[in-house]
């Protein structure tokens, strides 16, 4: 197979440059990329570093590399320019369209947080992380009034990740609840739950999957056996059709794209946007 | 001040276009930008639907829309492109660059995660995320012999959110301990960090926003005083000077800056990439 070195560069995280070429490779699966990021380039000698490693790869690797960049400064482009290889750069191709829409020279400025909205942005997160971390697995606070959405669901569908996920990164408030032994036996939620159907959003996972997940932590037992596995995921999707708990099938998704799944289902509203 | 309607449009969750446009509208802040995801644009029926919501928009507001779109298969964003608005596409722009440089034909399918490979990123992003979970505040585990990085400083300085994320977002191992009076006092680590110390990684944060956060959570009292919030800073600051712990100001960053910072100034490998 074809190899590839890509590089993200940015003046900040480099987050925008690795999704948008993710994004991108993604599309083209005869090759192997190697994927190297380059953040905070916000100076010249960065700039010139930047040209330098870039360059050094390309003369060992059999192909020129491929840049995405999301360099706010212009100086700081041009100098990155100079490397060898093919470079992608949204700003080159989409600041001057907004230019004309927007009618305003753009900043130039590196888009980093300040100012108070930030502040207030970054409270929220944190509180909202904090309300997922009290609230996981049914955990002693219940402050059930207070989420947004309630995940329920068996042991290991995905159920903490997603709510720390939906936490950090916008901001809402998302409690969960592992279904139990005692809820299986009664198919019955229990109360403090039943007064929150309407905030309920189950998951759910194939069950070849779920025992390779339980496996991992516990790899003998009646824990990861097939017939626990099976039993469990049917009684709870049984609950959720009995309390009508729309729920999704985590099996093939990414925790981003539950989590999306999420909030385009149940139209719950982002605190804050990343 | 002016106001515009901003759409990201998307096959998957919409992240990419997220990113994108949001690294690109903050080069504009003459407007006020509301921000509308509209995800999981997988069918030519929900194609149609996107275009009429863009459309309704735009005969109401005053100036037309901006469309980010991240549509992978070209018939849909095709249907797309009739939405009055501004368009600004990843795919048509930087696909055909892509496609001469790598010599093969997109796939023009939806990047959602399949096969093993995903499977075993999502492993380690959950097994990072327990990680996290049972390491944080000092807690009960103290695998430290298996953490990529543990953040030191003291209490709300951003050490809970930053492992998560680092977890979520990297599959990185990252434990976290909290500075204790006793150490401020010793002006010592504690026995079971000095083995860890190439491991260690400071958090600071001035005292003015520490006392903002604190007082969110316990508004009375020592925890959120002018006094203890600045004793607890130099001490741990001293304390990451004597036992050389890099660390960083966290007060003007977000988590994702936080986290890019503590991965490019380890050197920490990402065991996944988002």
């Amino acid at each position: 197979m074809n190899e590839r070195t890509v590089f993200f560069l940015s003046d900040q995280t480099g987050v925008t440059a690795e999704t948008l070429g993710h994004s991108l490779i993604t599309q083209f699966d005869s090759h192997n990329y190697r994927q190297v990021t380059l953040p905070f380039i916000d100076s010249e000698d960065k700039a010139r570093e930047a040209v330098k490693k870039i360059d050094e790869t390309g003369a060992t690797d059999t192909s020129r590399p491929i840049v995405f960049s999301t360099l706010v400064q212009p100086d700081l482009r041009k100098i990155v320019k100079d490397a060898s290889g093919l470079h992608l750069d949204i700003f080159d191709v989409f600041l001057e369209p907004l230019e004309v829409e927007l009618n305003q020279k753009p900043s130039h400025e590196s888009g980093r947080a300040h100012g108070m909205s930030d502040i207030n942005a970054y409270m929220k997160r944190i509180e909202a992380t904090n309300f997922a971390l009290a609230n996981d697995d049914g955990g002693v606070s219940r402050n059930y009034d207070m989420a947004d959405v309630i995940l329920v669901g068996v042991s290991r569908s995905g159920k903490t990740p997603t709510c720390l996920y939906l936490a950090l990164q916008y901001g809402v408030y998302a409690a969960n609840y592992p279904l139990t032994e005692e809820d299986f036996e009664s198919g019955q939620l229990p109360d403090f739950l039943k007064q929150h159907t309407s905030k309920l959003f189950g998951l759910t996972i194939t069950p070849q999957r779920l025992q390779q997940i339980r496996k991992e932590r516990r790899p003998m037992g009646r824990y990861s056996s097939p017939q626990q596995v099976r039993y469990e995921l049917r009684e709870s999707e049984k609950i959720f059709k009995r309390f009508s708990v729309p729920y999704v099938d985590t099996t093939e998704f990414s925790i981003e794209e539950i989590s999306s799944r999420i909030l385009d289902s149940t139209g719950v509203d982002r605190r804050v946007r990343p």
